[in-house]
């Protein structure tokens, strides 16, 4: 019944063993943000986290609690506060989260330490947290901070999923990629009959203060999520779970003879 | 499926209909922090979650996610940072996390906001974070702070529950209270047999720097979980939901006439 | 005529010396908070600098200038911030304040510091300020953090001073508890004939904001100091004094062989 | 000899003209940053300075001294910290730097206020100080920020400067664009000569701490910067400069009827 | 018995009859710094208490509790951080520890607010401190920093205190300008056998770190203290005190017709 | 044509040769801030960055780019807020900004390192930068802080600039001395037509919040600039250039053997 990747749910004894034998641990970020009539507040928290235990096996990664609440929602790649339920952290406070966060992680004895943050706004501060805890951190440790949670995708999923109308990855919330994951994800969270067809009347590529009512959707959807369905989530999420994959197993190895956790039980 | 009480899986629109009736909403607060060799790290985040759940309807109050990381353990109360597991955050950021959490809340209109904590240890920081928020709070919102999730219990519930051997709150951390509780509320998360009676050698009411190792039990619970039980737990429960419930009903009430969440749907 | 415990009266050679035959040091801390209309503002760190240097023949200490200012009055166990007069810091000033003056007695060489505080308020911050100064000690150092004054008080001296009409330590401000203590200690200083029977109109166990007029006494006193005598304070202060005299005694003492303050002038 | 555009050089009464004749000021932020064994350590400041300069004519601004120093240099996207020279800022300090002038120039009374950034590790930190300044602002006034300096250069630029082997913004650091762009404008401080076809042997999307030694080339630039010319850069700045002059006009247009600078001397 | 002018003496009744006649209330801040082998390390906030309470009439003030603790000890012009007993605030720390108590005074609605230094080095930073509470502070309100405590002493004084032997403020510390004010103020506080005829074997204007040991005394003056008398200790205070009540007549004038702190008991 | 002593203008490996044979390098800092109707606002920052370059040969140290934007300007030493164009940092952030600078210096290598200051109010805050960075720094390397740009002038330069009309340094802003320097060093930004012989009708030695019109003089200045020339600009100026020179030549020796940059080119 118990997740055994989940820190949560361990005891600490699970955790001194899985130190022992070289386990990491990865910490999910997302976001407490609109994400437009038909998606949940938690969008980002939610995907991050599944995200993260879709490649905790392979990588031998305990799942940490996620960081829900994160860095602002800004007008052009979110919507911006001005939408209920949007509840976001400053930047000072948000660095000094994540720090401790990681801080605390390589303190324990960590050896391999990974951040994947689904949230566009948590770049820039995600990498000072982990400068930050690196700085401060015993010799031997390694900590990658995935900012994007995916490099590329193939032509191919491209294709399949936006058609040739792929309007720029900063405009991508509340849209069909997105859209897509959830209904793969977490269908029961998509008020699927909500889905509107909707984007902003401009669109810039700079911050305006304050905020022209132009700018932003009245529905908080950047791009349109017409055409979601769980089947392009399902391609999508593969090969976002596939990419990850790799790089953890690229860059961070486990120690050489480490047992994998639970291998000894 | 969806729960219409967690502002997690609501979608904004249903924010600003909560905003539009008055309804309030509601933080709760616990730690990552060794509970003993036989409950999870996240025992408090689990219990003040299920706590704010506990009260939500009587009060009309969505429910926030949880703030999991949290104010340090400390030795005497928590065992301390030396158990593999224990994150947390310093006091300045703790302060800085719920401060801007219940900033936001406060500036998406919300008038009727609530933190429980469920961890020793976050006392006076939740304070001075209510302090600040509600110091740049817009006029006519009321914060009400839960440092502690109760008040006494009835006598009558004292001695079903502990006999005549309670030995004092603050070394109720992973003993029977928090047992029994998580027995009744996540029993596949409690590792029943790995139940000790252990208690710290020393008991001291002052801090030493650095801890020596008497006044900290091996298991890390600082009293014995003996003759815990899920029958006790629903004994306490019943009576900390009751207790938060009628302090909410007396010190929060919703404007005249509004109507509560999904009475209108 | 001088005080040779008291740091602030000594010159540094003086200090040099303590140093030399580990002679530690004790920082009192108080505030400047409303104690009803019959005590004086300062109260709390009158209080806390006597005790501090009641017990520093006995531990070999020097008795440091009192920290005046410190955290937040809180409603509901000292009036709050309404009352002209109370004067508070904020959690992070307080936090600091302590920190950098701990950082500078271990940076010059005291191997065995001491904070003993006689403000509720101040809890959670000097444990923080604590372990902030004492993560950066150099090695074989010992800190002791008093966040209370005093264990718990035997029964006998209970009923002399209490009787049956014990309420609770945390309404003890400006009551027969502190009234009493400060009549034995500073009798000039205590306004006798303004001493009132007054509490506030109902007691609450959480924090309201904003602050419901009922729950604080128009007089600021929390409980009556009604039968507050210097004779019942006596016996008070003799059995504090004892308590924190009898923790120095077993968690700090001096190097072996080190010669007591003063033994070798 | 002075030059009226730079509030460095202009005397306070004239600063007062400018705010009567609405006026605005653009703040030009860099960085110091190896860039390179053929580019000086200012190459960012000393292009958003130009950047500045170009536009503030048609935009009618004063230009204000620039930021030099700012955020740190990131491995993949700058170099890292490795390299002798690279002098960069906390997210912290930056963030608080950049956030006290903006609030500076709006305290004065400037009603236009522009930021132009020409590093990509500025991102975010920027815009959390733009947020906080303008939480703080009177009403009435625009603060335009441009994380990046321009937005998609035209295909014909595009072929005509890489032609089909260009690899991504965030690698053009001492390549190609900027060299072209500094013999443009700066003639006099391009090494020429040590322009080096170099990259890293590895590129990665993701960040890893510690740096691996194969994610960074040697010579500090990260793609290859053989083929600057002056003439790609004259091409480049006109397309960038006309890019922000654009901007600027739609969204931060002068209010009706006030003259220009210098127009009323 | 009680001095009806000190804050920490007074009742919160008291105070607030105070405010109600426009009393105001001055806050002395020292040190706690090496002042010699001959006087004691309180010394400035001695001479600053003093001093608030040598106006305090003159000016219907109420004299707040001291600040003791202070910014840093520098070497050239208190003998830095090398003497035992030196226990300083980082300037952080301190500006926000004065920022703080202002803001309170100024909340609590003392319209008449000073501050009086007597420490060199906290010069700067308690400016910075009235700036930021002078910001947030009520319409109507007038603070006064005094930095130094005097401006410059007649010609008279000067002679007949330092003959023609005056080396300059700046090193007038532990000298014959404090040692004669402590004599006269403070005799029992003084080790008048300890005074020595010491300077620092090199004088230099500018800060160096490392500090070079020649800059320092070994003896901690920073000029000779032979010389110093009760006599020429009177002399200077009276001029001080003078010049201070001289300064608070002219810009802290009362409100008309407010009656005097204790003209109408 | 590239000023192989500026920083800004150098290449990495160009700063590594310098490291390598001990070149040191000097922060130049100034402020934005009115110096009166005839001085540009970055009057501090251009005689900073020469001065820095004058002594630069001498001492072999590189010119960082200077700090344009400082602490606040004070109304009794800059005129204060009040002018259109002063664009100051809080003492926090000007500390950070220092700080952050001086610790990269000292984290390349650089084992010679010099702030020199052209700006009253930096004191303070200059010295807390220096002493945090020193704090922190590897061993071997020195750091001189000038917070004021020279020692007393000699007799025959005071008399020859200032006549027997000299009032004071700390109102040497925009006077004689700073406008005859600025005529000498950089005439084509003075308007000399503007100088004007103005001064605040009262001069007091504390600080007033809120300023009273009669201490800030209408044009700015605080003492007259008449009688300026660029004649007394170049006596003043080889006086303080030579000044710091030998200062260097004393305090910041560099390593024995170590040539001087550029003499292995």
């Amino acid at each position: 019944m118990r997740n055994p990747r989940r820190l949560a749910e361990l005891t600490w004894p699970e955790v001194e063993r899985a130190l022992e034998q070289d386990t990491g641990v990865i910490l999910p970020v997302g976001s407490i943000e609109q994400h437009g009539p038909h998606l949940p507040l938690a969008t980002d928290a939610l995907i991050a986290e599944r995200l993260a235990e879709g490649v905790s096996d392979a990588a031998d990664l305990l799942v940490a609690p996620p960081i829900t609440y994160a860095y602002r929602s800004r007008p052009l790649t979110g919507g911006g506060s001005g939408f209920p339920g949007t509840t976001s952290l400053s930047g000072e406070t948000f660095m000094g989260l994540v720090k401790d966060i990681l801080s605390e992680f390589l303190r324990q004895g960590f050896k391999r330490v990974v951040v994947v943050s689904w949230h566009f706004e948590n770049q820039g501060f995600l990498y000072e947290a982990g400068e930050l805890a690196h700085h401060e951190a015993p010799k031997g440790s390694t900590l990658l901070v995935f900012e994007r949670s995916r490099d590329q995708l193939t032509p191919a999923t491209m294709a399949a999923v936006f058609g040739d109308d792929f309007r720029g990855w900063d405009v991508e919330h509340g849209g069909i990629y997105e859209s897509s994951i959830m209904l793969y994800l977490f269908e029961h969270l998509v008020l699927a009959d909500k889905i509107v067809d909707d984007r902003a009347k401009r669109r810039v590529w700079y911050e305006i203060f304050p905020t022209p009512a132009e700018v932003v959707a009245e529905s908080g959807v950047l791009t349109s999520a017409r055409g979601s369905s769980a089947e392009k989530g399902a391609l999508l999420w593969s090969e976002v779970v596939a990419g990850l994959t790799a790089a953890l197993a690229r860059d961070l190895p486990k120690a050489p003879g480490a047992p994998t956790l639970g291998a000894t039980a």
